[in-house]
């Protein structure tokens, strides 16, 4: 007898299960050893902390009443319930701050787009660290993390979280008509963005330079090729990703980092560096993060901050498709 | 600032999460050392399934709508999802089946008799074993886990899921009436439990061989002190008791077992022998588990089944109890 599951959920066998204990396990280790210690937290919160961490235009979590007659909400990440914890909890511990976490997170999503409803997040935050510093310990936990999964081929994309906001500004573009041109950058829909930005009334110089700086990714190279576009909004943003990169190299964990001018996340409380983890193997991200530097004010103290997260199951084929292909090259 | 979290659950900090995680792994380690494969399944389920797991008047659980409209419900525990995975996934594989599983569970609960809302549960399921040999597996696990827990102290109970509703039927007690008694059963209310049995008008012999009865613990000899109270159902029940009781004394895992004939389970599916585990350091119990015949046929095939489920949180706060008393005798 077949009895469904909800779309965008899963079962898994204890094949795939052991080897991702082996995985949960090898994450946080990798995470311990650089210092951050794992907290868990209720699945289950008050809707009003949930809803205090989203974009007022998202409300993509479930809610659902408790027998007290309050809203209740079930955690759609993970940053929002540290940004919660670290208020409550660590207000008077010193700073930084460095926690980690494995935790299910959920969303009431498109399951025909392939979204999950239920899925497993891997990550830290770094709490209290400002700046390309910060920013660069938290990349470098993240290789680790790549390495000791055997994820080789991954490459990271660095970009800025304000760059087409404040250029778009600088443009004259506002309100609607800069959500649209955001939401095209978003999913690197190259016609629709032109055809958004003509209509903004921008004119083809302008569209241009947004549309070949959308383009623009690869080492340090092509932080001067964005200011050659020119403008006090690129060359901001440029300067502040070159300190991060710089700050890479030095540490020796620039390998796997691209600048990638196109980059652009979904989630609303980014403000500054935003990474994504990119497999060439595979058609979806990996996992990604930034800095949030002005969220954790919502909660409490005012404090800098960076991190990311992993979809643990996204990982975990990576970690397949790479053991096929090592297996492959070994058999030629 | 303070956000308070919803009662009943709660956040773990990092020490006690490394302790946590450290007694996760011992215990899926225990159990994957049995032969018991580790599976995951989603929080969220369709309600029809949880519902069709529940007693009728339970609906413990907490319920929403996703975004067709359909009633998703948030699991209450892990036999259920599990017994719906067996129908799905497992139909056509050899039996015995050996599952375990690690997770949370929800549960809408008055929080101000401290019960958890969110708790994790680790268990395991053995599938298609009959009788006493399938459930002193069960119970060999179980001491196992506690064994590498580092429990020595804790007691298992060793009761009849059917013992005192066939008692009562022999007495004619049936319906609400005989709810209410069992009522007072599970919650050890020998005042109440009097006061029921002369309310549905059962001589007061019977009376005293119920109250006499549900005062019977210890080893083999209570066997003998059971059925000296006579009738057919303790007859019956006493009889299956002491074929299990005897399976673990062949197999040296009787030593932590009591039997104990005042035992009542809280759960609806139980349907044969029943254990629960108590720490005397600790007033809470520590898990429990059964046998659950005919409760798969729900979902399909009609599998004999038994399993035990321990609360994760109790586990750990019984070894701190444990450690602390041995520091403390090292000390004196």
């Amino acid at each position: 007898m077949i009895h469904p599951i909800p779309p965008g959920t899963r079962d898994v066998l204890p094949d795939e299960m052991r080897e991702l204990r082996r995985l949960n396990r090898l994450l946080i280790d990798v995470f311990e050893e650089a210092g951050y210690g794992e907290v868990s937290t209720p699945a289950i919160e008050y809707d009003e902390v949930i809803s205090r961490g989203e974009r007022p235009q998202s409300a993509s979590h479930y809610r659902f009443f408790d027998e007290n007659g309050d809203l209740l909400a079930l955690r759609s990440d993970m940053t929002v319930p540290i940004a919660r914890l670290v208020a409550t909890r660590f207000a008077d511990a010193p700073k930084p701050l460095r926690l980690c976490y494995l935790a299910s997170a959920y969303r009431a999503v498109t399951p025909q787009r392939g979204e999950m409803r239920e899925f497993v997040q891997a990550g830290i935050e770094l709490i209290g660290a400002r700046g390309a510093d910060g920013t660069a310990e938290v990349i470098g936990v993240l290789e680790a993390a790549l390495d000791a999964a055997g994820l080789d081929r991954t490459v990271i994309g660095l970009g800025h979280a304000d760059l087409y906001r404040n250029l778009l500004t600088e443009f004259g573009v506002d309100g609607e008509a800069r959500d649209a041109v955001l939401g095209r950058l978003a999913t690197h829909d190259l016609v629709g963005l032109e055809a958004e930005l003509s209509e903004a009334g921008i004119g083809a110089a302008a569209t241009e330079a947004c549309v070949a700086l959308s383009q623009l990714r690869g080492g340090a190279e092509v932080l001067e090729r964005a200011r050659e576009i020119g403008g006090d909004a690129i060359e901001r943003t440029t300067t502040r990703l070159q300190r991060t990169y710089e700050k890479l190299v030095e540490s020796g964990t620039a390998d796997r980092v691209q600048i990638d001018f196109g980059l652009l996340r979904d989630l609303g409380y980014y403000s500054g560096a935003i990474f994504e983890v990119y497999d060439p193997a595979l058609g979806h991200i990996l996992g990604g993060g930034g800095r949030y530097d002005g969220f954790l004010a919502k909660f409490g103290p005012d404090l800098p901050a960076a991190g990311f997260s992993l979809y643990l199951e996204r990982v975990h084929v990576a970690q397949m498709e790479e053991e096929a292909r090592r297996a492959e090259r070994t058999a030629s």
